[in-house]
């Protein structure tokens, strides 16, 4: 634990390193839109509050977090982060001082917290308590987490899976896309994934047991790309890229072929995004085509996590990380994600239990 | 009733003129590129066949015969017409020679025929029996015939709407949104309309009771002209239309809002379609965008029938038809639909019962 200093008040005060916002961004970050700078914490919670000071062990790095850097005129669905501010997102996190009935000094928890040390957290219902610790940990940043809960209601409840349907998995090897593929095959899907590099797309392969896979950089042409997969057409594109790929996959969409809409990351630094011009196969072919978001899904986690839990100890489902170590490393992991530099799920750790 | 001629197997023969497609359509149709010629019908069924014979009464023009002018590479949702044969669509028609058990003459039908004063057709299963003939007849084409039963089958089986939703309605004046537009108002919920003329707009408003309605002709930035007219977002855009419409329309959606796509027709025309920028609006405001095609509600046609002329007879629903009369009229009011001269449902008075 790092040094703690007395306060003119009596409460501990002890070094904080945290990532924070240097500048608003416009096209592509970079690791210098963001600086590591070291403020202060307490680690005790203020009197009478029923807030909870955490201490930060693994943080997540996810694409959302890119639209949270841009400076917003009219509000976004999510807040724009705060210049001088730590940046906020998930993160698995020890319970080191509350003032709240329901969490204890010592209780493990995930949920929205600072990419720093230590965070006060004065809404502490927010967070979930993590109930298996027989699980790695970090995991609660990917698999059992926010991207799980993802991949499993974006596939389930929004794509509606029946057996023997063809599904398509753009970013099929990041933290959501190996969930859905994996989700798909234990459904009786027949599936195929989209990755941007040899080494991924062997993953899909071989790790993951997609029935097929390609590397999406070297296709010129995803039209043909598609239609060579999935000669028969597509029932199910979970669409986590947008762009040129969502295009192609229209072109390759069966009658009645759902597209649940989880992210379009190949537009989220584009200060110009690109136009999709085949929207009319949504009448010819009545697609669906349907944006969630995983927070709507909050309230069905528990369900979620006792079969994911299920899955993992019974081997069905695999699960790969890329974890960056220490918070110096974060800002270039968040932006890796941008060029898919990350293999899997990518996460920062910043301390040990 | 056409001077008749004895045919060599003793069957009555007479003149039928018809709309023939004279070529292919690249780009906008233009009335040359139908024909109008006089060919030759037998007014009897083929001995031991299962057919009808039909003597039109009204053929219908919609939008979505643009599509069957293309000479399509790999097969369209609905197959391309045949060069020097007659146009097919709805009409509405009578019976005048029948191997059908189910068809005798004197029946009147609506169904898919031939732009032509007599059709044969083979598969009089396809074709509705007229029920109620104390409405126009000419109403089966329209609101009793394929455009209501998309307009209800769009708006209430996938629009899902709500009391108190805001609804949008582009091409609000035609065939099937200016029952959009009313269907919405029995609903419960607030309507407002775009269409292409002041005419249209003052029709909306004074006739079909819009809550109001705008010429989109007259703005030039439909996205502010769409945050006037629904400052607090739009929860059903009715989407005939496509294009920059879709795209402001995007941008002004509430969340959890419902595009029931019915079509697009800003775009039957253009070689190279225009592209749509922002559907990532589609995850950000977690909407469903979701294509249908009338074909598939056949089946509920006779509920669909009975309410709707429920309505009608209750003085629920009002409904303008815009009437050429005589098939040599037919390609003008064909191609009048992509530069908005109709003004209401368009057809075409091809005989007398
Ligand atoms: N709706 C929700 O609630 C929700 C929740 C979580 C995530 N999401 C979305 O789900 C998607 C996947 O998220 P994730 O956490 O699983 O991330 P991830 O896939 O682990 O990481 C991002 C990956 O995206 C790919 N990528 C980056 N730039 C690209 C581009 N220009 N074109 C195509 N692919 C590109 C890269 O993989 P390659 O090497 O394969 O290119 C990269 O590894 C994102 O769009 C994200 O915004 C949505
Ligand atoms: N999915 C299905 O099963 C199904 C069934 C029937 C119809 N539809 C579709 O529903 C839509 C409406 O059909 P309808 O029969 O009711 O036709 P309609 O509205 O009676 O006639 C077409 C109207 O479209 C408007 N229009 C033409 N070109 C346009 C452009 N470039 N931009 C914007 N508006 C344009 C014109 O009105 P303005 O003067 O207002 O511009 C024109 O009067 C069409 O897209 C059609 O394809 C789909």
């Amino acid at each position: 634990m790092a040094a703690a200093a007395e306060t003119t008040d009596g409460l501990q005060e002890v070094p904080n390193r945290r990532v924070i916002l240097k500048r608003y961004v416009t096209g592509f970050p970079t690791e210098d839109d963001m600086e590591v700078v070291t403020g202060t914490a307490r680690l005790a919670v203020p009197p009478g509050s029923a807030a909870v000071v955490l201490k930060n062990l693994y943080v997540s790095c996810d694409p959302y977090m890119r639209g949270r850097m841009t400076k917003h005129d009219r509000p976004s669905y999510v807040p724009d982060f705060v210049l001088g501010e730590a940046l906020l997102n998930f993160g698995v996190c020890k319970v080191i001082a509350s003032g709240h009935p329901d969490f204890k000094v010592g209780d493990l928890v995930w949920g929205m917290t600072g990419w720093e040390e230590y965070t006060l957290i004065s809404n502490p219902q927010s967070l979930f308590k993590i109930s298996h610790t027989d699980v790695p940990l970090s995991y609660y940043t990917g698999v059992l987490g926010m991207p799980g809960l993802t991949a499993w209601a974006g596939f389930f409840d929004v794509g509606k899976p029946k057996k023997g349907d063809y599904v398509f998995v753009s970013a099929a090897s990041g933290a959501v896309g190996q969930l859905v593929g994996q989700l798909a095959k234990l459904t009786g899907c027949y599936v195929v994934g989209s990755a941007g590099s040899d080494e991924k797309v062997n993953l899909l392969k071989t790790k993951f047991g997609f029935d097929d896979a390609f590397n999406y950089k070297k296709e010129h042409d995803l039209n043909a790309a598609l239609r060579r997969y999935f000669p028969q057409g597509i029932d199910i594109y979970f669409e986590n890229v947008g762009g040129p790929m969502l295009e192609a996959v229209l072109s390759n969409m069966r009658n009645h072929g759902r597209i649940p809409v989880c992210g379009m990351i190949s537009q989220y630094n584009l200060e110009q995004p690109e136009g999709v011009h085949n929207l009319f196969e949504i009448v010819a072919k009545r697609l669906r085509m349907e944006g969630f978001m995983v927070f709507d899904y909050f309230s069905q986690y528990r369900k979620f996590e006792e079969e994911m839990v299920g899955y993992l100890k019974e081997g069905k489902i695999s699960y790969i990380e890329d974890i960056a170590d220490g918070l110096e490393k974060a800002p270039g992991a968040l932006i890796g994600l941008y060029s898919g530099r990350n293999v899997g799920k990518q996460l920062v750790a910043i301390a040990q239990e």
